[in-house]
């Protein structure tokens, strides 16, 4: 059973529809989805980067370029929540806290609540109404993600995940081979298929190139 | 007649095969293609963001998803130049030297040059060949590209493409509607044909949505 671990964060609607795509994947094949809550903001923080919802030209686009992608899977009118960017702590730590077994109920729900035309996950009270629709016990859940134990978990995953070489959200990743975005996504079949077009040797080809110039 | 504008440099293999897609696209269809060449790295500098190339976790990851992105548009092995990133202006300002009806055909030869398995675009010797291949004259449209003429058309190129909230490359545009990536090209027909599913007013409803939290 090939072992997919999906990083998100529900502050991303990309990482929304990669979700439900990546449980698409895994009806028509033996692979065992491990969802991986991270902070996409610590990602920002480590690589230096800024965010789409930092540039205000890129901001626009990202919420239609999102709403046709949700469209394009099916996914039916991709919906805001109340606020963006929120802070999304507590419902990644509160699906860390959820047993392995139930954490991707707990991530479809929380999607749902966050994407899906639900009321958002800003509050104790709608992570807790988010995971009771999904018969997970919502206000114990929340409790535990305000332990030191759930809140330095999510520390150790977003950790990991940089270390792997994650600078975005969703990423999936098959052992250290990484798939990034919707787009991305779309090549994860052929992969497992071993149909991917890449060469083995591609990056030891193209990494050391040199730069004949840096930024102009 | 509709005028699609394509907005690329060089340096990205995103555009190169952004590019053979929009030439596809205009066989099938009822469009005039406006190649405008600009300066990605001016575009990151007025957006204060960091280029593929320049997060170490994203560049291998990039050359990869470029590779793959040009197999499923049936364009053969992205093959890379010789350095990278290169400076692209020479190659950029003899585009623009082109006369408006060969200038499609001087960027399929520049970035055959750049990707498609040529000797790269860095020298003027190896831009003026490569359009010397498209038929054109070459070492004239490097004479002219040193004019201040052109050198100030691509700055002007570029400054538009700003304004209209271009923040990267390969973007098309329709009017105001922007295309972004490879991904976004992918949606490009339903808009042309009138079946985009982005409501009128998706940006009016998301655009005030407030933030209720900042980079954590």
């Amino acid at each position: 059973m090939t072992v997919v671990r999906f990083y998100f964060d529900y502050i991303s609607p990309y990482a929304y529809v990669g979700w439900h795509l990546v449980l698409r994947l895994a009806e028509a094949r033996a692979i065992e989805i491990v969802p991986e809550p991270i902070l996409f903001a610590a990602l920002l923080n480590a690589h230096g980067q800024k965010g789409p919802a930092e540039i205000p030209a890129k901001r626009g686009y990202v919420f239609k370029d999102a709403f046709r992608k949700a469209h394009a899977a099916g996914l039916g009118p991709l919906t805001p929540p109340p606020s963006h960017p929120f802070n999304p702590l507590l419902a990644l730590r509160a699906t860390l806290a959820a047993p392995v077994e139930s954490r991707a109920r707990a991530v479809t729900a929380l999607y749902a609540a966050t994407w899906g035309g639900g009321g958002g996950v800003e509050s104790a009270a709608s992570v807790a109404r988010a995971l009771d629709d999904a018969g997970l016990d919502g206000a114990e859940l929340v409790r535990q993600a305000s332990t030191p134990e759930v809140k330095s978990a999510l520390r150790v995953k977003t950790e990991e995940a940089i270390a792997l070489g994650v600078f975005g959200v969703p990423t999936l990743a098959i052992g250290s081979e990484l798939f990034w975005g919707v787009d991305g996504l779309a090549f994860v079949a052929d992969y497992l298929d071993g149909r991917d077009p890449v060469p083995a040797d591609l990056l030891a080809t193209w990494s050391p190139l040199p730069a004949s110039a840096s930024r102009l």
